[in-house]
Parts: structure tokens; C-alpha cells; sequence
């Protein structure tokens, strides 16, 4: 499939390059192709990556089927806005954002939860895309790489309010190795998941690593 | 040991039920306690549950070791003050409330959350008690019998300022049939656990149940 991977920073760059290596035809959306080629990590990631295209975003997403939201929580509206409503009229939107504000320092805060969320927002922002919230509740590590953490035994959830386009997402993370793909349903599921960031991050302290994941053990 | 349950719902019913038939003197506090002898379910269960005893909230924590919050959220800091300062004084504190404001109905919202949370709020009403923050992440079946969901597989979390506390309840934890007790670190950590209520809100809908349980899954 075309898929369109929005940010160029650990998020993009583990979905991009996993994508590629499952023989998609990966394109990475950034805001000025040229400011991202003069950084030598990229210039070094491209390198080991040479099939993933590289473009703004609106170029990016007009060739896609698929499009994932790889950036900061607190760009992502806009970074959508500049790939352009038109360019994810009926996609599959997928959403790994997570609105923390690190304004205050660290550990950051939530500038959306419990009565709405970033993957609500998203949505509402772009009534034809078809927004799925996933894998923002783990480490980009896990994400590609889910059997490096107690064997790929843990949870990968799925919301939004088309089903036709979580199933598009379920066969992508099964693709890549999750083997429990847990629908939350509709978007306003994002409350719940987004509101994991704080044990999140409390976890990666206790535990000294971000390599775990949730697992929703059930009989 | 002497262990005062404060509140007669289905936590303090579930937690009060074990703690005695694991050997425990157990002492279960409400309000009213003639209130409380009127209610047809209490007195079924009471019946059930002969060796606790019952007490209004400040006469059922005085002589307690140990005094478990398992009260509403929205009330907990009434009952608490209720109990005593003094009734709570230098001892461990198990709170196992959740800040659900059901004012507008289901699912309900957070009403302390991100910047703050109701257990530092109860440790800071309380400083002289020892506040573990425990159990609030699981249905009060799981919390007693966490063999029945998947084996017993699966997390419990603890925080707390104190860290004899928290070893007080470990063992509390582990002789229910707890196997992985995971220490979060201080109080503050109860932001992460409480605000896990949303997810576990939408996870009951999606599964159909409350027989479920968070297991973080690591190396």
C-alpha cells in the first residue's frame, strides 16, 4: 500500500522504515524536505532507508491511501492543516499523537483529556478522513517490534468511528506482529488511551525502560 | 491484624470479606451503623460475614492497624475526617478511591486529575497518616481473587510516600494472591493510576465485563 508517514522523528522513522520493510511504498511527510536533508541524522537514516520517498506534507499525503499521524501532539492540527483536507478526504487517518504539554517541564501535562481528546479533535477537524487512534500507548520500539517485549503477549488498541478503516489498521499492526488488536470503538475511546500517558511515563521511571507495553489480561 | 474497612459498598464488602477470612480482625465502617443494620443487603451480607464487625467511621479506626479507604472518591476526604486525623495518625492508609464525578451522567468524568490527585489530596489532609494508593485499577472481584482473570497474571500497583507502608500492604497484596506488586514510586504517582479510570471505563463496555485486568508486560 502508499502510505504516507507524517513526522521525521523516532515515531515516523520506526513506522516508516517497518512499513518499508513489509514492502509498502512508504513516503515521509515533513515540513521542508530540504531543512530535513541538511540534518545529518536524517541524512544517516535515509541512508540505511533508501527506499522511503521524502516530501512535504501535502505531497506526502496526496499520493497516499494511507496516512499516519507522526507528530507532537501539540503540532499535529496544524501539521494535518498543512498536508490538506483534501489530501485525506476518505483516507485511513492513522493517529499516534499524544497531547502533552511539556510547557511546565517534566513530566508534561494533558492539554486535552476527559471531556475530549486530540483524537476527537483530529477527527472533528477533518470530518473525511477515516481517524484511527493507535499505538500512541507505547514506545516506537514496541510498536514495530512488539516481540522484543515478553514475546509480543501484550495489548494494541484500536478507536474510531469506521470500521472499514480499523480493520485496514488491524491487518497493518498484525503485519508487523501484535497479536492482540483490542477495539475501544468509536474516536472517543482517544480519552481513555490518552489519558495513559501519565502511568506511562510513571512506568518508564519505576521500570527504568520505555521496552514494556500494557497487556488487558482477560479469561 | 486489626484491618477498619470504611465503606459497606461492594469494595469494602469484597476487601472486608477476604481480609477476615484470611484471619484478619476486621472492622467495617459506615456513618450510621443503625443505618446501615436496616438495609436487607447488608444484613445478608454481615450474615455471611459473621466475624465482621461494624462501626461507625471514627469507633472502627481507632483501634485499627491498618484503615482502608473504600469509599467513593466524591466522599472519601468527608469519611476520612469523619474517622479522625487522630484515628489515622501514623498509620497505613490504603486508599483505594477513585475521583469519579458522575454529575453528568456515564461515563463519568475526573473531578481532581493531570496536575493533582485524591491520593495527594488525602495525604495532604492526613500527613500523619501513611497513604498507599493501591487496588482502584481492577473490579473489586479482581482485587480479591485475582486468580480468576487469567491466572492471576496481571499488575497491581502501589504508591505511597512511605515505603514501610507500602511493604505492609505487598504482604496484604500478595496473601490475596497478588504476584506482581509494582511499586510506582511516591504518592504522586496516583495521577497516572486514577487517570486510568477512563480506559478501564471503556474497556468493561468493549469486553462486556469487569473480569479484567492491566498487566504491564517487560523483559
Amino acid at each position: 500500500m502508499q502510505i504516507a508517514v507524517l513526522g521525521t522523528g523516532g515515531v515516523g522513522r520506526a513506522l516508516a522504515g517497518r512499513f518499508a520493510a513489509l514492502g509498502h511504498d512508504v513516503i515521509m511527510g515533513t515540513r521542508s524536505p530540504e531543512a530535513t536533508l541538511e540534518r545529518d541524522d536524517h541524512r544517516e537514516w535515509a541512508a540505511a532507508n533508501p527506499s522511503v520517498a521524502l516530501a512535504g506534507y501535502a505531497d506526502a499525503a496526496a499520493g497516499a491511501e494511507i496516512v499516519v499521524n507522526a507528530t507532537s501532539g501539540d503540532v499535529s492540527l496544524d501539521v494535518l492543516g498543512a498536508a490538506g483536507a483534501a489530501n485525506l478526504d476518505g483516507k485511513v487517518l492513522m493517529d499516534l499523537s499524544n497531547p502533552l504539554d511539556f510547557s511546565a517541564g517534566f513530566p508534561p501535562t494533558l492539554f486535552v483529556k476527559d471531556t475530549d481528546s486530540l483524537g476527537e479533535r483530529i477527527q472533528a477537524a477533518f470530518p473525511s478522513a477515516r481517524v484511527v487512534k493507535t499505538l500512541h500507548t507505547m514506545n516506537n520500539s514496541v510498536m514495530v517490534d512488539p516481540g522484543a517485549v515478553g514475546g509480543g503477549d501484550h495489548t494494541v488498541f484500536v478507536a474510531g468511528d469506521d470500521a472499514d478503516a480499523k480493520g485496514v489498521v488491524t491487518g497493518l499492526l498484525t503485519a508487523m506482529g501484535h497479536t492482540d488488536v483490542l477495539d475501544l470503538g468509536d474516536i472517543s475511546a482517544s480519552r481513555g488511551t490518552e489519558m495513559m500517558m501519565p502511568i506511562w511515563l510513571r512506568l518508564m521511571s519505576a521500570l527504568g525502560t520505555a521496552e514494556f507495553n500494557f497487556k488487558i489480561v482477560r479469561n
